[in-house]
């Protein structure tokens, strides 16, 4: 018998085509082989730059049809929940038209490319009460969820101190092109995965009450485009350090750089405790260190990912069987499904992503003012 | 438009569906979404013990129906690819059947019970000239290619020594039952797991030429079932451990290792040439250490998987985004197809299936009788 | 025959005989037989708080007599090289009678407990051209010595950025009394071990331009004394984190944590250049990592202390048999034998000393201000 | 007043001044400041090939005299411990001069270049009731007296499993010459660096049962002197595989390899148990790994040197401060005079070398005859 009638079904359309178009739709084909989800997803519309492309990436990504137009994919009837691959400048205008069409909006970060216009799209979710759900989807990893469980659950004692990164190094050389990641409008390393560690740094610790950082551009220009010999200033930052405040009193430090030379995913943090203390990498992602005091026997220890740490369960019964990158996506897409369908919310929503793009804007303020910004 | 027309399309028929069983339906699943691959999967029957249970698990896992009968699948004009995930004992009935219905056959490892059964099954898929593939999944990790390019490129000299071993903890348990595993039919730690090891010693030295090994049953006994109160011997090794020669000089040792308590994944090795060397460990699956002489610089250097590595690129366009065990089976999925299409054969086959499993009973030969064995 | 007329001498006088006049004199100890240095110590005076405490500790340490007066202990002219291992407070009146006396001068760390009054001693120190050595031992590491080379020629292309931690954990639990660490007069645990970080970071990159920090006391009262009940406030920070820039227009942050619960020895840093990266912590003392790009073998190499990092073969003529921190010591010894013999300064003399504290009361300075200070 | 009334003495004759030569006189120089031992070494003669080499060595290293007579040295009344680092061949007759003297005899391994001669060279000592030592100064890491207490102690339950190496890349290169190394009678990798693995298994885990061993020599010829031409046959191994069966019921394996190209100092060794585990590299040598069972919690934990783990407090009050290799020399000299001023026996003794000795032997001769050895 035909499995088609025992599950319902969900409409996806998806647009953007690139890295992360790639990765939404393989999490959306293999989500429900894995996980038992609420929804059945369809692949049934993408949308991209133009029709002919759209076409090829529809056939390419398994969905049934593609479209040059991302606002008919947002009036399709076919299409439940709005995926958000496109330019971050269009973040903001597709978001608005699939909110007033009442579908579920699923964006990749940044939200937008001011926070202004962040909060804008929030109140705009939040008057239609739609659900939406951000792509910050390092936080879809079950060590972080441990490490959150662990410090709320008083197990390290209470936190004292934060020191997080993200670094990586592909915009390292000087040749590397202006691109939307160098426009002054939401580009820059703090940006672009700073925002990575704000995000997880707000999810294991709350928010943060105060910023003072120092932002800095590494290469002064870049070609206008890539083997280009004309260059143009770069104005945004290829590194910044910051000192920041939490509400909850911890105080500590972060990094963002994408000129990191060593570093492809230096996205890490230890957290310390009065009683204890957690470290992280995503270098070592199905990996976190918990330190705990016993007597001639201290020290980090090394906790592999397992069922024991849900989801895990879902793509392996036995431990020591590592995730990857995109299982991190088909978990994400789990909860989103799951919310979609009337469940829990499982953020972080639009205003979770406005509050992280407000912290670097307040960031970069605090940088060009040389002094401390209070959130 | 839709995609359909565009990419044949290969039926899959898929027998089981406990962890393995799950696996392969995900790779199937994804795979064209990743790769460009010749074929598109269509999961089209799936064989379980029962037609119930296997009704439940094509809904679960995505396929069109469900059949208790892996003969009446292996029948089905729309099944291009058997694969097989079911009992080891099934192995070989299944392997025949579908070699005599010409189909390609994809089995997970062990190949079958007894190398001698092996051999039979790899005869008669020669004769034949049907596709055949292994599922020795650790083999389709990029760094693993890379280790053998290095190797074969003379990178590192000539090889002196390997120092290997498959160290996993599941077994450690002395209340953990019988079940296959412990059969003596093709059961013990040497053949679960050492077989990986062996496999991929193989992948990247060549042919084992000489074994001596020592097996050891740690746990006398076992309940006769989950939760049982009645026990019965265990009559298989729990853990092994061996020196071997290779074919072409080199010489090592390997363990293989089911009651290794702190182990939960510790497929892993050493080579050593002449010139430089090259370690490896699947709990850091995406990482190859390789040490090369500089004057006051010599060191391992820790190489990050990127898509300087293919085929890491499939999955991510930027190093660093780890790949998962799942994403292995993945690239075995996409060669398999490429292979079915007329591609170059991608290996393991059959025929390396049973050497490895020729190894495994050499191996213990060689503790039987306490000397060392030639193969 | 016997050797004493073989090699000159040079008398020694320890002053204090705890954790540092310890490894002082164990150095002083076993410099002659491992280096071959211009000068053999005698290990004349030492002086301690009463003569019988310091009669005891001679005996310990193997010194030939011992005295309660510094005072004695600098006047006497069998004392050739004053070494300061008393209480901070106590560095600059020993200091200025040593210098008085025209007698070499090895402190321990921090200079004194303010900056103005260490550039006393400077001045002091410099218009009488006495030799003068602080023992910033973390330094003499041949590890950092090579960082520093390979930070020099370049191979690592122009510094972009830095980001350094002293973290340790003897303070952090809020039962450990007040001493001179909590002192405000030159207390905290910026002043006690930033100050490693701090002379490293300057050891490698050069001066500090400007600063910004964030102290924190994380308990509030201590107990008054061990085992008190009586608990007074504390005054001084258990963990700093700042921005720093520095006068070559690298930018970075450094943290200084004596509270960091799960970290006994945390001296590490990462110097990022535009062609290649450098990684070091003190936890591996005997490594240095160094990142340069090869395409698909691009890593961090993990360099192992050896014979070709000088003086490492001072200790040992084969690599991979570590060097401890008591070592440092003995490095640090025999350079200030051989500065006091007339060879080249070995540094940190007293005004680089000098300028690691200004940089730690600028930071100091800029917490309590909340503003940048350019030093 | 002076100190040298205070503490009986005891004099030092050492017997070479190569690489362990040196290591023992800092030994003996360092130890009487940093434990509290019974007697105060006086290093009163150093004998050497020659007595200008012995004068020259003494003023070096700090000995009263120098002489080129061993003879003469150990018939010296002022030596009372007779400390042996000459060529391997000479162990035996000075030995046994010594014990003959009735004096201490402390000799680096290997004890003789026979396990026969070493065995007369241990029953001599025994009817003469000497105090004997053995330089496996490996052992004497507090790391590994913590790993011998916990498996002691049962806390990792009943072990089951012990996989060992001890790999160098001292003899790597082909160009390296012959030497007392490469000796017939008493060399290779083995012998050399093997009896290091094989006397840390027996430390921690007792008595070995049978072996079976398969030695292998890479490098085919090799100089018959630095930098000649001409070029001899090499007799040894230099890389050797062993399986190995303790008395105890534990099985597993150990390599000795001088030609891991890799490698400068991997004696490292996993040890596992019914309830846990333990891990150990010298390339870590202040880190022990712990494996215990918590759920969801469970991994290695990095225990790291510190004042908890005796005797590491003699060097430093503080975690964190890494030891060397040179301490490992300071502690064993400590344990050798508190036992020659009639405490407690601290071994390895003679007879335990002895049995260090047969082991290497046993496993040559399990090669030679292909078959098991039983011990």
């Amino acid at each position: 018998m035909a499995q088609d009638d025992k599950r319902a079904s969900v409409g996806i359309g998806l647009i953007g085509s690139g890295f992360m178009g790639r990765c939404h739709a393989n999490a959306f084909r293999s989500v429900a082989g894995l996980f038992d989800v609420p929804l059945e997803p369809r692949l049934n519309v993408l949308a991209d730059a133009s029709d002919e492309l759209a076409a090829q990436a529809a056939q390419a990504l398994g969905f049934v049809r593609g479209t040059g137009s991302w606002q008919e994919l947002v009036a399709d009837e076919a299409v439940d929940i709005v995926a958000i691959t496109a330019p971050n400048v269009l973040h903001a205008p597709i978001a608005h038209a699939a909110i007033a069409a009442g579908k579920t909006v699923y964006c990749e970060k940044p939200l937008s490319t001011t926070a202004a216009i962040a909060l804008e799209m929030t109140e705009a979710a939040e008057a239609a009460s739609v659900v939406t759900l951000v792509g910050f989807n390092f936080l879809r990893n079950p060590m972080i969820k441990l490490a959150r469980e662990i410090i709320a659950s008083g197990e390290i004692g209470e936190v004292t101190g934060f020191r997080g990164r993200h670094a990586e190094n592909y915009m390292a050389n000087s040749e590397v092109a202006h691109s939307f990641r160098t426009d002054p409008q939401g580009g820059g390393a703090l940006a672009d995965i700073g925002s990575h560690i704000i995000s997880m740094a707000r999810y294991l610790l709350g928010p943060i009450a105060e910023v003072q950082a120092d932002c800095r551009t590494i290469h002064a220009t870049r070609p206008v485009a890539p083997g280009a010999s004309e260059r143009a200033p770069v104005e945004v930052d290829d590194m910044t350090h910051a000192l920041l405040r939490f509400e909850n009193g911890v105080s500590g430090s972060l990094e963002a750089n994408w000129a990191a030379t060593a570093r492809t995913m230096d996205l890490s943090w230890e957290i310390t405790g009065t009683k204890g203390a957690l470290g992280f990498s995503q270098e070592q992602m199905n990996e976190l260190l918990l330190w705990s005091a016993t007597p001639g026997r201290s020290g980090y220890t090394r906790i592999e990912a397992g069922p024991a740490h849900p989801p895990y369960g879902a793509f392996c019964p036995a431990p020591g069987h590592h995730l990857g990158f995109n299982d991190l996506k088909v978990i994400e897409v789990a909860e989103l499904l799951s919310a979609h369908a009337g469940g829990p919310a499982c953020g972080p929503d639009f205003r979770e992503a406005y509050e992280v793009q407000r912290a670097v804007e307040a960031m970069q303020q605090s940088h060009a003012d040389r002094r401390w910004i209070t959130l």
